[in-house]
């Protein structure tokens, strides 16, 4: 990096979850600079644009790092291709389309020096690692999530959600599984799902999970896209010293009924600040299990077919 | 164990691959004793039968071990309580119905100092590891997997395999993916997937893949449980050194045209022989790899619908 202390990056995938969260954070952090986007029909006034990965590549341009903001499907190749030309790379979440095509990705980071990091955002959310201190010492007898969404509100016209490898439903779902997966003693796994499919798409609008762990967790996940209303982002936990429940995602945590703590999200503030000291370290952060969970699900899944989605 | 040197084994799940190939490895080899089974419907004449794990842990009943034949979507359970009773455990393939069920079940194991074995016949074929030190040192351009087999033949009559956690046209396909991720030097992964189901069954009876390596490796395998013709369980590797294929399921190694190999198969006397070692040391054998490879499968597949399937 030059100056020192400096990290350069360049975004690649300037779609809405860039613009909405990832420049911001970028814009608001002392040491890190936006030096590029990588788009084939977006770009930013005042920004060097170029409209692959392969050609910022090949223009010279000086930079540390990316953030892959692309859909998953195609993330594989450009994060090979990044630390192949010795970059930092950050990936949104999910971090891949296959759970396999991360091991080879690790392995060649390691080998060349460089850092990897699969965020998930909602891990940094402000009522995580408080719940996750909490339940440390706990003996857990159920989790309830219940994370719904307007798939309209959320995702206008992004269709490739919908395609195979988009996830459908696991897009947001996977951001409760991230939480779910940080803040629990011991792991998880899957017994039973149900994936509901419309009849005109090819990933899932809702999905039921049921998991547990080695001591008999009582475990439920409701994830559904078609509620119009509020966004109900929701995890209780069942303990025998009592319930705990983060609520807005992670904006909330409760005791019992007793609110414990409301705070705005800075996830994305949270993620930038561990990827450039990870930069710095040359360290790796890597953690599957939300998507090793995501792909259970389609794995153990019963599909079955609900009304159509237009 | 007592005698020091005899293996005690109880067959939980005495279905068709426990009589078809664990029975008669077991009969054969010195040290191993199958002193138990356990299965609500089926028993030995002449070996202490059990109708469930459970019925024979409070029997009393000596023993070291158990072989968990029984469908996959049970499998953690019993496992998790055979490893709790102090029993060494051997999974038949696929060793789980997820695959975050197994992480538990390791470190169970290893808290126990009990061995716990995933076991994958097709790797002890005698065609893999010849072919594994071949291609060590080779470049490798392609592969191509054939492994079709009519399943009328195979699987009369297990719904189970049609259920969600079934597996379906994977329960075979996944012996081609022991094979293929024991074979190359690499690790692959998928890049796409096509999975053919019939409108009356929840799980594919074909399908298509796609991989790839870090390298660009150019990887496709069909698997079909529709042909009524001899099985065809082929695994070609084309590599800078000209191409090495696999055949009859491994029975079989050709370089180029010439056939270096042809030997019958004793995959199960191997793995009882690997798992007794194991039991010996108190050590673990669980690599997931073609058990993430399904699951990523699921995850990224397009799903089609072909004719039912009666």
């Amino acid at each position: 990096m030059e100056p020192a202390d400096e990290l350069r990056l360049a975004i690649i995938g300037l779609g809405k979850i860039a613009r909405d969260r990832h420049l911001g954070a970028i814009a608001g952090i002392p040491g890190l600079r936006l030096v590029a986007t990588a788009d084939p029909r977006s770009s930013l006034t005042g920004v060097p644009a170029f409209p692959s990965l392969e050609a910022l590549l090949a223009s010279g341009t000086g930079f540390d790092a990316v953030a892959l903001c692309t859909p998953s499907q195609i993330r594989a190749r450009l994060a090979a291709g990044a630390l192949r030309a010795g970059k930092h790379v950050l990936l949104e979440k999910p971090p891949g389309a296959t759970v396999a095509e991360i091991a080879p990705l690790l392995e060649l980071a390691r080998r060349k020096g460089r850092s990897l990091h699969a965020s998930w955002h909602s891990r940094h959310a402000p009522a995580v690692e408080p719940a996750r201190s909490m339940l440390a010492s706990r003996r857990i007898r159920a989790v309830r999530i219940e994370w719904m969404e307007d798939v309209r509100r959320w995702h206008p016209g992004q269709d490739w959600i919908w395609e195979p490898g988009g996830l459908g439903v696991f897009d947001p779902g996977i951001n409760a599984l991230s939480i779910l997966t940080r803040i629990l003693p011991q792991p998880v796994f899957l017994t039973g799902a149900d994936l509901l499919f419309p009849g005109n798409r090819s990933a899932p609008i809702a999905a039921d999970l049921r998991f547990t762990d080695a001591h008999g967790l009582d475990g439920s996940a409701a994830f559904d896209w078609r509620p119009q209303g509020p966004e109900n982002w929701t995890i209780r936990v069942d303990t025998e010293e009592g319930s705990l429940t983060i609520e807005g995602g992670g904006r909330r945590l409760l005791e019992g009924e007793r609110l414990l703590l409301e705070e705005p999200k800075a996830e994305y503030d949270a993620i930038y600040r561990h990827f450039a000291a990870l930069a710095r370290s040359g360290e790796c952060d890597v953690d599957l299990a939300p998507l090793v969970h995501v792909a259970d699900a389609f794995l153990l899944g019963r599909r079955m077919l609900v009304e159509d989605f237009a």
